[in-house]
């Protein structure tokens, strides 16, 4: 793996080496990953889904996590099993699925600070072979007055019990101090001293808001590594999250590391709540294309030195573009072309001096190539008389792993395309196959026809036949008012809130993927609803039909406990 | 303006006090600005509408521009006036319009070091009040090897030469040294002292290729403020540009603050070559968030004592969403929900925790408000009974100011949308108004008629009508294929790239945006059209049409110079 080669003189960090001689745990060992390594914690499923309509059921969590488990992510966080029933199933699965594979992530669960959500947790997350709890609880005097409404005192007792009930359930125990960069350092230090009494063996500092910036961060993490014991000796392995609200969590996370953080918690694509998470592709890419760097800050000379050829986290690079089209197709959350690392126009050069140069030497205006992360490809990988063993094999190749029942109704699909589309792209791939984890679930409506004759100088009209599964009646009325209108005689009350289409692939018979979302007035709850076809009209309407399947599972089923998430 | 109060203790920057002395510009004493202030250079209509299919037609610049110094910049760079007669012509109207307001931004037009750009770029920007012009070349070994290919000794003749030419014709130069990151710094020092010498005022390190982590930013721009002249006694401005393809731009151009730099180049929504460059909104709501801890690095007591009220910019922060929406409808580069300060999802609370912390105290869970940036509102403003007047008043308070041809097509448009949709937001009138802009130009071929028929049990046919100008005659045939067929005969050859659609507002209702991005294949560059209405196949094929169109001219009219466009 080379990338774009470049060579020229780098400015020195003027900050000291911190070399982090973090002694392997068991899931080092049983992996063989080196254990001075940045190690990549996803919470992709976990804080990602909390974007708003982002929510994933059991069946995507399940599919995404195989495929961070290929990326070679080190620790998954799965969910909140003590939010709803469902997150519990959702990580019960990951733990006994993804969790036992060959070279698994460690599988973790977040849980507040209780005994409830603790124990709920363990029972969840246990069936993997690297479990993890992970606890936490707020520590800035912002969240202990007006949240909590507890003292410093009683926050360090919860802090000492709670971190020792989850270390005798479980060998390895993260404890984040929420809102920990807005925390008087002083107590910040005091609770993590509480917490590695008690067996905690990872600490994190999470930057709960996105108020932080680099410098800060630096200066926060070296307090908490020269002030708490067992970070430095290696036996306590230091951590951050953040969130993106001022565009420098990312920056941040890259601070930390230099001041002797090894584990930081992101998510693809940089979703999750509000302004999202630091993005697992830019951190990951800026460790690669700046190896030399931070391996130097690391005091990793081995690397900087070119004797090893080590890179600096776990991740299989040529797996990042794929993993950020899943989680875009199964969370309906858009990446924006100027996306750094995975947006359509990262590696597209434009103006004529940047393409004149370009030609005569990638490096003079790249610092890392298309293929590096698999983005370069879009490879034609079937065709009309492609059959099933083939089919199953791409997609296994893809990251799909679909029982008989998903993969016979995906192949349906698939036959419908390549009747008519010359030719299949592994983006086509994607696209019918997450469609179809999208319908997973009890369907109260399915959709049986669409009939369309718009055009610019007629009134358009339209005609949509809904079966209902309770009564077994279809019922036809004209699109969207139309399937609101049928829909609100079966106790639904829905507003369209987002509606967008986009090609999967290029030219005029592309697939059109269809996110719709929409808000359910009485539960003031939003649900997303994603369609494929070459029709867009037909994906328009059944996209609305898979959101309205949503918010009516969700009707008839029980509420998840509150407050439901957070974002540790 | 207040956002979201916090009050907690802050971590020390543990980095020395910077004051940068300033002397106040005529462009300061004119407008009243505070000569310490963060500057704020715009680069949208230059290095933002250089991301692939974004660029702009003049009356969009225009429009823009308008808006940009509504919303408050320091110095507008329109665009390279020697690159093609078409930005020429954009960058003069710019300067004749919008540099001669009341409270007008300096308009800076781009130039290669060589006399003819400099020339052109003076011709182009000299009706303005407050001209700029900005000459570049790299600094780099890479790129003086690989692009150049010229000496050091030889750049270093270029930079006295031509910056003394600049200086001849106008009083406010700007020189950059393109990728001054991966610089030797001496020779980079050398560079910026010969510029300084021959009269350059502002000296500007560009990040070309979004490779610097921003504690090496750090350690650079203190390099070139010790080393170079002129800075350290507030006679000549330090800047910063850079690209996000690793992103940390933000974070890069505020280390760079802590170390003197007193001019950032930003795009808004973060659009530009490749990743993109850095984010105007980001990084000015970092300086509005974080305005204590940076007052106090920049060694202005007066604001971190609380005394003064002063910002550290003159950005008009509640014109920052609006100003987004009108970039993202101009230039068709779509803003994701979990973008900072400008995404959809920016400033929803999801998680249960966080909504119940956040009902407690906002501040438990948020660091500035969406009233702030004026996101809250998406007012309705007209409906069907409102008149000419109303419907321009209110076009002029969202920042579009048409003349009476403009006026009367969007009134028009405005009408008809009216009869189909009950309240018309300024959303949807921005739709109205960035549409109709989007169609001003030559059109070889004019949609006159479209008509479909499609759905899931048939097979879609569609009809469509296109006035060819040249000829006169209306010719029709099957859509998008169709299209193309008919184009076909007339000289094109396109391949679709992209099609995406979104809503504008929410409800069933709403106007559908369509975006299409096409190939043109003989030329090898990307065209976009954009067309929105309420029925969304006839808004896709209208842009569609809008892109051939776009295409179309190209074709006729002669080629932009090559290399036609930079990334200083």
């Amino acid at each position: 793996m080379t990338g774009v080669s470049v060579s020229h003189q780098e400015i020195s960090s003027g900050r000291p080496v911190v070399r982090v001689p973090i002694k392997p745990t068991a899931h080092d060992l049983a992996t063989g990953r080196d254990p001075e390594r940045v190690r990549i914690f996803d919470t992709t499923c976990r804080d990602g889904e909390q974007s708003p309509g982002a929510a994933m059921n059991a069946e995507e969590k399940l599919t995404l996590a195989r495929q961070l488990a290929v990326l070679g992510i080190d620790i998954l966080e799965a969910g909140f099993p003590a939010a709803s029933n469902g997150d519990f199933e959702a990580v019960r699965r990951i733990a006994e699925q993804v969790g036992n594979r060959p070279n698994p992530p460690i599988i973790c669960g977040l849980a507040r600070a209780t005994a409830g959500d603790i124990e709920r947790c363990w029972e969840a997350i246990q069936p993997a072979a690297f479990p993890r709890i992970h606890t936490f609880i707020a520590t800035s005097d912002i969240h202990l007055e007006h949240k909590l409404r507890k003292t410093r005192s009683e926050v360090l007792d919860i802090i000492t019990e709670q971190v020792r009930l989850a270390r005798s359930l479980c060998a390895d125990v993260e404890f984040s101090a929420e809102d920990a960069t807005r925390s008087d350092p002083e107590f910040l230090h005091e609770a993590f001293r509480r917490a590695v009494a008690a067996g905690a063996t990872t600490l994190n500092v999470p930057d709960t808001c996105g108020y932080i910036t680099p410098n800060e961060m630096y200066t926060l993490i070296r307090g908490v590594y020269e002030n708490v014991p067992g970070i430095q000796t290696g036996d306590v392995i230091l951590s951050v999250h953040g969130h993106d609200d001022l565009g420098m969590s990312v920056a941040n996370f890259l601070a930390a590391c230099e001041a002797g953080v090894r584990q930081v918690e992101v998510t693809v694509n940089g979703i999750g709540e509000r302004a999202g998470n630091a993005s697992l592709e830019e951190l990951v890419m800026a460790l690669f294309v700046r190896r030399n760097y931070y391996a130097r800050v690391f005091g990793r000379d081995d690397i900087a030195s070119g004797q090893s050829e080590q890179q600096l986290t776990n991740i299989q690079f040529k797996e990042i573009a794929k993993t950020s089209r899943m989680v875009s197709s199964l969370t309906g959350m858009v990446v924006a072309p100027n996306k750094a690392v995975v947006g359509a126009n990262a590696f597209r050069h434009e103006s004529g001096i940047h393409q004149h140069g370009y030609l005569r030497n990638a490096a003079t205006y790249s610092i890392m190539s298309a293929d590096v992360v698999g983005a370069a490809t879009n490879a034609i990988s079937l065709g009309k008389l492609s059959g099933r063993a083939a089919f199953r094999a791409r997609l296994a190749e893809l990251g799909y792993e679909l029982n008989e029942d998903e993969l016979n109704r995906a192949f349906v699909r698939f036959k419908e395309l390549a009747d008519r589309k010359r030719e299949i792209t592994d983006a086509d791939l994607e696209a019918i196959v997450s469609g179809g984890l999208k319908e997973i679930g009890v369907e109260h409506f399915k959709l049986k026809r669409v009939q369309v004759q718009c055009g610019s100088a007629s009134i358009p009209t339209a005609t949509v036949t809904l079966l209902v599964m309770e009564t077994g009646k279809e019922e036809t009325d004209a699109a969207y008012c139309a399937v609101n209108a049928v829909v609100a005689q079966h106790g639904l009350d829905v507003e369209l809130l987002e509606y967008s289409v986009s090609s999967v692939t290029s030219g005029i018979d592309s697939l059109g993927e269809v996110m719709v979302r929409v808000r359910d007035r009485r539960m003031n709850r939003i649900f997303s609803g994603y369609a494929a076809d070459t029709d867009v009209v037909t994906a328009s309407v059944q996209a609305f039909v898979n959101a309205l399947n949503r918010c009516s599972r969700n009707t008839n089923t029980p509420q998840p406990i509150h407050p439901q998430h957070s974002s540790a």
